[in-house]
């Protein structure tokens, strides 16, 4: 690991235990497991996926779509409400590789149907409680609708459902709580509709912690490959299961002032937040040694401006570190904080090359 | 304007009228304008402040110091704590232009002073009340010697703050009485130091409604290019000063949920967020026509996930907009959207480049 700016780390070590572990439950369930490459968008991250025997993924734009088939990816779902104005894109992935579509209305339909050239798959996209996008089983006339419109070129798949209301929860019991309520109804939306179709499904925190998927067909996690912060104080894992640490050089410190300032801020974690006992904090300390890294328990950043990130801790601690000594910050939410980077490496150095921004 | 995706809308017309007024406010005052870069960081933006008489820039980094050091601008401030671990690329800078770097501790200028070799000055951070870096009146002694420790390689300016608590002013007032209790504090830093040094100052929500900078020889606010609603609320500018607005297609509409959904998330306008009526938002909602754009008042960003904007509103207002159509969000923190979005066109049109990151 060779750091003169913020970089962020990747654990390969635990990032690869934590992809093989949910690939072995997805096989115990019988489920097929397509991961969210939303995370990391990073061609070898997405071969240590393949390499753990995994053949297909979701992404969130048409972009991604693109960038993981130019890495030979050939069975992709774009879980992102079909956007009319990338119809000419969508059509040329379609051309090439196995894609799916997400559609939630009668007017992206029509304009699907209108506009697409190539065979290809659309799911119907249930809103199970999260209240983001999709149906609600109050709108099971339109469901049925969408459900029954496939064509030569556009084949209805099934449901597909991102319970992104887990992330509400602050115990496993929670997560599973949840979990269960949001599970049965998109159970109960299949049975009213069409048992025949299959249910895609996924969420990080309930696909950490459930017992069972076997009733599903899919699921579909996605930051489970390098956990943060936020997923930790959920419940979906442990901080030991972190994968990620930005590596920041300390500029400043000020033990009397109980702080110390590290190169290493907004644009490099993202402002994402969680509470910490009433405290707000921004990302967790940790110490690098060869093979990982420790969290400082005394440490938290308490705030982050564009470039800073502001420490805070006890004076003795702040003393025990140097000006331009490398510290790393576990995220608040590995997603935004990867979107971010462009410069990535492992432990041991290796670059980890990513989408480029369009 | 031609979008298929998430894409920052520049107002040249505002963004050039924003950079022509500090330019005659720092006029009037006869004090240098030395205006961040950071958040635009783009090269076309930088001629802007050319073409209006600028001739000295603040950065953030020393990558955004090179980046601007290559489109000919040959006199430029550093405004973040000297990075040991950077000294080799600061030297490589300072070889070819007039650069001024930033120290707070001994130990940074000792570092400084034994690797450095090209000629450069550098100014003592003094924290005034923002309590993120710097020194304090307290640290009097360590000022003192940090200002007469002036090499034939490193010369000493002087003082250098950042009033970044006039942040949390909610009226153009409370920024005055922030900006005179600080502004007193680094001048009265001076009058125990070093006289003829001078005094480099800025904050965006002072230099925007402060009566006078007389006093002090140089300003540097950076937020002023674009503003934003964060700005607006603490009291720096009009909502109709803000200069750039995330363009975003509509992908989802749900009129009866008193919601539609936008392609544009937290990976185009970052996770910051303002209270507005005890509501929590990341952003407000414009329609864009021909020569600028129109906030339509009902409606407002209530959360963000990766690539999701979920608005809220009336269900008639809702039922007004079209899937495919394109709306624009202005930013809650421009700088962070800007860094975020490597997409940026006028609005007519003009491509507008950005710093790559590294």
């Amino acid at each position: 690991m060779s750091v003169k700016r913020p970089a962020l780390i990747i654990h390969e070590e635990i990032v690869r235990r934590n992809i093989g572990r949910m690939v072995k439950r997805a096989q115990k369930w019988n489920t097929v497991f397509r991961p969210h490459f939303k995370t990391h968008h990073s061609h070898e991250i997405g071969r240590w996926y393949r390499e753990a025997g995994v053949t297909c993924i979701t992404v969130s734009s048409v972009a991604m779509a693109h960038y993981f088939m130019e890495d030979d990816w050939n069975d992709i779902t774009i879980a992102f409400p079909y956007n009319p104005l990338e119809w000419q894109e969508v059509n040329e992935i379609a051309e090439k590789i196995s894609l799916n579509i997400l559609i939630e209305s009668r007017e992206a339909l029509d304009h699907a149907k209108k506009h697409l050239t190539s065979q290809l798959g659309y799911f119907i996209e249930i809103d199970t409680g999260s209240n983001r996008t999709g149906l609600t089983i109050n709108e099971l006339d339109l469901i049925r609708e969408l459900s029954s419109a496939t064509t030569d070129i556009l084949i209805c798949r099934g449901y597909l459902s991102h319970a992104g209301h887990t992330y509400t929860a602050r115990s496993e019991e929670q997560i599973l709580e949840i979990h269960k309520q949001s599970l049965t109804r998109v159970l109960e939306i299949r049975d009213n509709v069409d048992k025949n179709l299959m249910i895609s499904y996924g969420d990080t925190p309930s696909a950490s912690v459930a017992d069972d998927f076997s009733m599903i067909e899919e699921v579909r996690p996605g930051n489970l490959v390098y956990y943060d912060l936020a997923q930790a104080q959920i419940g979906s894992c442990r901080e030991t299961d972190i994968g990620v640490a930005l590596a920041c050089p300390v500029v400043s410190l000020h033990p009397q002032k109980g702080k110390m300032v590290v190169y290493g801020g907004a644009v490099h974690l993202s402002k994402d937040r969680i509470a910490v006992n009433g405290h707000t904090i921004f990302g967790k300390v940790v110490r690098f040694y060869e093979n990982g890294w420790e969290i400082i328990e005394e440490l938290v950043v308490d705030r982050l401006s564009q470039e800073h990130g502001v420490i805070e801790g006890p004076a003795e601690k702040i003393k025990s570190f140097k000006i331009g000594e490398v510290i790393g910050i576990l995220p608040v939410h590995s997603c935004l904080t990867a979107d971010l980077m462009t410069a990535q490496q492992t432990l041991s150095g290796k670059k980890i090359t990513k989408m480029p921004k369009i």
